[in-house]
């Protein structure tokens, strides 16, 4: 392992994260709440070793897969142990693990939150809270990339360690140029949706945190409440936004490239919105059927938590805990699915979940030509077996912690609902989940250990595990396979 | 396809099934209840066209994979239309479709039940309610492939079509002398069981009943509190028979032969015996700590339900739906686990969970070898990919039915909880799941649509989903793959 760039680097990343401190110092100032003390804090524990580990440390500039797996993995530690401070400085969160927890899962953009009542809380650390799903979403790996000179393969390895998907998508040749173009894209829509928000009557605070939220996919709101006091407008403009937010961006690169022949054709794009609008009409009927409401109404509520749970945001205009049984479950198994590589959702993405549906028409169709040589493709693009094979045990650990999740959190007492769907919303970087922990409520009862785990989940579920789990495996295990 | 083949042995099928309704026939002659005339009826209309098809049919000897997945589907079918027939001719279920639902889960080994008071029940009933257990636990086909001349290839193509795992095992040369020999491993298995249960002061009646509960891993009882009422000792020799019964039944073949080197070095085994001990002291630790009872009846109780979920059978101790959540959990993901390939237990097999976790473990050390050719494997042997693809659609195409069986069970309008668990434990074989259907419930309650789709989800687990898929999916969509 070459430590030096790796020390290097992550300066890199601190100077960048204490830069993005300065907007809520911003509105801490403006407001004269006195919460600035708390960001001025932070951002001097942040930029002063930035600094000195980016200037001081000339290593070998090498960036080999192993090293790219260890900044992204102790970049998004490090960057998520000092974002907590100002939660704790300023007294909005009573201990540094609730803190912790908040922060991981605003950057995981998963928005499961310790916070009982957010609306009592400065407006300095509401913004802070809802823009680290914004640095989050992204990725602040590909933001740094983005602003860093060009590292050659070493940035295609870090690039690579924070984008979610079995196969990194670019869209430019250079990773560096690929990061600007996707933060454009990204900023945007920002832009964009903040925008129709104002035009809703939002004030420009709410609509810029509740964007953070939407195109981030995380889910923390300026209300106790979510979204639920809003009208059908902002209902049906945030549902839009989220759904745009689990695209890939490059399909939105693609977008304003005017390559409309690349998004139409898109696989992973069909079977996302195929999915989703099945899911809607599912649920918008059960709903109607059941007697919740009108159609119009059971309808628009099923297309903004159908959304909001496949995107992985969870904001809510509803609290679908207390929805029929199908609707839950149908809602369970969007939060697994998740929105599309290369977007700033979670889930397992809705590319494995074809990927493995392909496979399993491949091997059907083997019982009847068993020595035929049947590729699994996507279209007309044959998936190379590599690739089959990381996406089925990428499924199958994903799993395996959705189960140990639920099996820790079990430990807390609570019903099986409670717990299956919380170790599920944080891992899925969902955010609410049923019971205990459903839209109505939060993860505030949790135990420490509960809340340390859950928010190591958060991390898995974002940096997709294996790039986790590569830097804990001790080597020898590994070799023997 | 070959029809007359498939006609013909299908015939021979029904001739092995009239013979095998002789056992509770005599017991309805002893009893003189009046409940041999409803035998009588069966064995006429099973024999009559049996004897027609066997004997007037004189087709092409010739048995492919195809005509392997029919016999074997159509022949489960076929005898579970026939099987309840004694139920309602003796007025013991209400309905035909209930009568299908308990014959078929009968024959599956599942042990669900649709009646709420079987004390009532007439002697013969009850005998031939779990003597289905018994033949469906090693398969009606292997036993009539026993019995048949030999049939060449063709009669492997059976043997595999109807065999649980990944890889059919013979022991023998011809799959006749296989299919004898496991008979014969059965049969012991049986007796030695029988005699157990003798000492511990059983009746000889209940003593044969529990057994095929127990050997075939089904677990309808005579009683409505399954083995509540039974003391400790009873408790163990079931526990340790229900063990054995989850065992690949090619191992106990080789326990006669005094092969122990191939037992011990056995990985499935392995990993059988150490993750249901795993399971054990878990769940007796998490019982004894939540003040369940004292530390040996915690460990008594977990072992008991922890053996009977894994290995499907659904025998019960205790009411498991009041234990703690953690043990819930583990409980729930034992009953997919399920036991050995080629024992009598349903659930996606011990193998296949091992292979899936050897990919893991591989993926995981390609991210520092990429290039390197790391095969995935069980000891020194090497599992083939196509095998390894062939597990993971296994595994994907059983957990996509548990969700679709959830779904249809929500619309009951029962909690998530039941909805989950009695399509775990219809599609695993379990029998009784938690909530409604839990250990002191039954699925009565149930709409006939809902009874028919888990009559479907019990046939799909005991003939592993893809023999059955096999006839139902259209040529055309697998063709393109």
């Amino acid at each position: 392992m070459n430590y030096g760039i790796v020390a290097k680097i992550l300066g890199s990343i601190l100077i960048v994260d204490a830069s993005l401190l300065l907007p809520p110092l911003m509105i801490a100032l403006r407001s004269g709440d006195g919460t600035h003390r708390a960001f001025l804090l932070t951002i001097l524990v942040t930029l002063i070793p930035g600094i000195l580990m980016y200037w001081l440390i000339r290593p070998k500039m090498e960036i080999r897969a192993r090293e790219g797996l260890a900044i992204v993995t102790l970049g998004w530690v490090l960057v998520s142990l000092l974002g907590a401070i100002p939660f704790v400085a300023t007294g909005a969160v009573p201990g540094y693990v609730d803190a912790l927890f908040e922060t991981i899962s605003g950057f995981t953009t998963t928005g499961a939150s310790v916070i009982p009542d957010v609306e009592i809380l400065p407006a300095s650390i509401l913004f802070w809270r809802s823009f680290t799903h914004w640095i989050g979403g992204m990725g602040i790996l590909v933001f740094t990339v983005a602003l860093l000179p060009a590292l050659g393969m070493g940035s295609f390895h870090i690039f690579r360690a924070e984008s979610p998907g079995p196969v990194a998508g670019r869209v430019a040749p250079r990773i560096r140029d690929t990061a600007r173009y996707l933060y454009i894209s990204y900023v945007s829509l920002t832009l964009l949706e903040i925008l129709f928000l104002l035009l809703g009557d939002m004030s420009l605070f709410d609509a810029a945190v509740y964007t953070f939220g939407t195109v981030g996919t995380g889910g923390f709101a300026p209300h106790n409440t979510s979204l639920t006091h809003f009208g059908t407008y902002i209902h049906l403009v945030v549902s839009t936004f989220m759904i745009l937010a689990g695209v890939s961006f490059s399909l939105h690169f693609y977008l304003y490239n005017r390559k409309v022949g690349e998004i139409v054709s898109d696989h992973e794009l069909q079977f996302y919105l195929k999915g989703l609008l099945a899911c809607v009409l599912l649920i918008g009927a059960d709903l109607f059927l059941t007697g919740y409401n009108t159609l119009g109404i059971s309808m628009r509520d099923a297309l903004f938590q159908s959304a909001s749970i496949m995107t992985t945001t969870g904001y809510a205009t509803a609290d679908f805990h207390q929805w029929p049984t199908f609707s839950k479950i149908l809602l369970l198994v969007l939060m697994f699915v998740g929105g599309s590589a290369g977007s700033t959702a979670g889930g397992m993405k809705v590319i494995r979940v074809l990927i493995l549906l392909k496979l399993i028409r491949r091997e059907i169709s083997k019982i009847f030509h068993p020595n035929a040589f049947v590729p699994v493709k996507l279209g007309r693009k044959v998936v190379p077996n590599e690739v089959v094979s990381r996406v089925n045990s990428f499924i199958a650990v994903h799993l395996l912690f959705f189960i140990v999740g639920s099996l820790v959190v079990s430990l807390e007492g609570v019903d099986v609902i409670t717990a299956v769907s919380a170790s599920a919303a944080t891992l899925n970087n969902v955010g609410p989940g049923l019971g205990v922990i459903g839209p109505t409520g939060n993860y505030s009862g949790f135990s420490v250990l509960t809340k340390l785990v859950l928010s190591f989940l958060m991390l898995l579920g974002r940096l997709e595990i294996f790039t986790v789990l590569a830097l804990l495996v001790p080597r020898g295990w590994t070799a023997e396979s």
